[in-house]
């Protein structure tokens, strides 16, 4: 076994309830149909689009609570976080739903993160509800990470479009759900020094391949037993790179049960370049698609990981490369419990 | 009792060692004997403050690793963040030890924040070793934060001085050490409309009155059953309107027993206006003198909380008012276990 990077949850946290907002473009996809609201424009009535992502952040929130019939003040902590600068949207959201609040940041992983947090918070019995969440936003990602929106830069064919979107799903231990949390694989930091903030899924890539790859190991399974195995936002290209290195380095093969959040929100000829990616990404894919289809019974377990990009500006800067991170959940429908 | 916010640890995760590391100014402070490490000057031959702080938070860990004989191997998971936009300290020092790694946001409060999720991560049996830590540096800071130490510019009195330093403490339910820690209550997010980039203290006071007024109420204790109450960072401004908020919202009276790390760390005559603030704050101050002193038996019991100011410059040039939270631990010296 490899160093104990993986937890078994004994309880098997449920996700009691869960909701997800896309942007406009996100609602002209294949997923379309499967979040609880789309959005109109990039700014929904706010004055900025930072606003906006606040917005949608809280929104999940309050909807994944009205969906489950819980009430807000029954959620003990809210579990979050996001791209921009301070996780302002995730700590906002808690002042304005005056929730205690634990502000997680994995970049584009904090949906798994957020989730392995939250289930061991729960599975452990220390609390009863525990909120999880993630948002990001396209405009809002360029203008901090990149270039404002405004430059109108050319972008390359290896960037991804930042998913304007947030989703939340409630955990607990107790519930109608068949739902549940049942193991999940932390992820450590992988650099394999790539410096281009226009090709994020070749940096995270390499640490999906060794978190995957782990976690396999030390719960003694192959993709096989899986009916889905989900990145988050490696996009088109570094989902190729990932079923190339997780081959060539520990001899696995990601087949046609593996695909990646990024790749299925959009299709390529949506001028999205190498598909979708930010926090937002997995975690409305994960709150509107996958447990969609998990309720309705097409995937019964599911291998979800979020995928981060350690993308700083400051580092960047300083001449520094940038390193990927990524965590792992099982997810399954187990009948009768 | 109050919303659930406050867990008590059936196995009392132990600190089984400890480290911290400051910068010169505060190693003329009244506390400079504590400290494992005083740097001579502000860059610590790193080619940019930046790295300096990274430098600084990587050593804690391997220091705190090697003077509890714990091969850095064995330390299943990393928990910690920083101040810096993506928390590249954290992260980044995370890469270099190739460690699993759960990067935690709270602002200042990011010392406390760890050692509740690494509390949880023991006390749960989901891993064996953790690592928690938190760094700041007064240059970085000033320069992400407010303005680049080189404009020279003004500062008004309210202002505090970010702590150059880092910390780290080990957790695991087994070991030698008789210093536990038992009991946490996690913040909420308080926002008394303060938009004063340069007056954390009274961003953070109302935030640091409702997490102990609430801890105070959910264990059943009082000001009195402690040795020490120590917040994070709230400075001789901040400190004050703790004492005035809590005794006027919830008739508590904190005594001679209370105290807060940036106004231990300086005294009032080494130009550093109201005091010490930043991550790095609480967690040199818990990680050098608190742990050392518990040891010694000055202390056996310590209410410690770290208090964060979400402040963010996306958020103020938009306008936003900065809110402030503050979570808690208690460590305890139980004698024979």
């Amino acid at each position: 076994m490899e160093k104990n990077r993986t937890i078994t949850f004994k309880n098997k946290p449920r996700i009691v309830s869960y909701a997800s907002v896309v942007g406009k473009k996100e609602g002209e996809g294949p997923l379309k149909n499967y979040f609880d609201k789309v959005l109109e424009d990039a700014i929904w009535d706010e004055d900025s689009w930072e606003k906006t992502e606040r917005k949608m952040f809280k929104w999940v929130i309050e909807t994944a609570a009205e969906k489950g019939n819980i009430p807000l003040k029954d959620i003990d902590v809210l579990i979050g976080g996001d791209l921009l600068n301070q996780i302002i949207s995730a700590a906002f959201a808690a002042r304005d739903l005056n929730m205690c609040f634990l502000g997680q940041y994995g970049a584009c992983s904090t949906m798994a993160q957020s989730l392995i947090v939250g289930s061991v918070l729960t599975d452990g019995y220390y609390f009863n509800k525990v909120a999880c969440g993630a948002s990001s936003h396209f405009a809002t990602a360029e203008r901090q990470y990149r270039f404002p929106l405004e430059m109108g830069c050319q972008r390359p064919p290896t960037a991804q479009r930042t998913v304007t979107g947030a989703g939340c799903s409630i955990l607990s231990l107790h519930g109608e759900s068949n739902i549940h949390i049942t193991s999940a694989t932390i992820g450590r930091i992988i650099d394999w020094k790539i410096d281009d903030a226009n090709n994020m899924g070749a940096v995270m890539a390499p640490s999906a391949a060794d978190t995957l790859s782990c976690h396999f190991k030390n719960t003694k399974t192959c993709p096989e037993d899986y009916d889905l195995i989900i990145t988050g936002d490696l996009g088109f290209h570094g989902k190729e790179l990932c079923q190339k290195i997780i081959n060539e380095e520990h001899g696995i093969t990601l087949g046609a049960n593996y695909t990646d959040c990024g790749c299925e929100i959009f299709t390529k000829d949506m001028g999205v370049d190498c598909g979708g990616s930010g926090c937002g990404c997995s975690a409305s894919v994960l709150n509107g698609y996958l447990i969609e289809e998990m309720k309705k019974g097409k995937y019964k377990k599911i291998l979800f990981m979020s995928t981060g990009a350690l993308l700083s500006p400051t580092s960047s800067m300083q001449n520094d490369t940038i390193p990927g991170i990524a965590h792992c959940v099982v997810i399954e429908r187990l009948e009768g419990e």
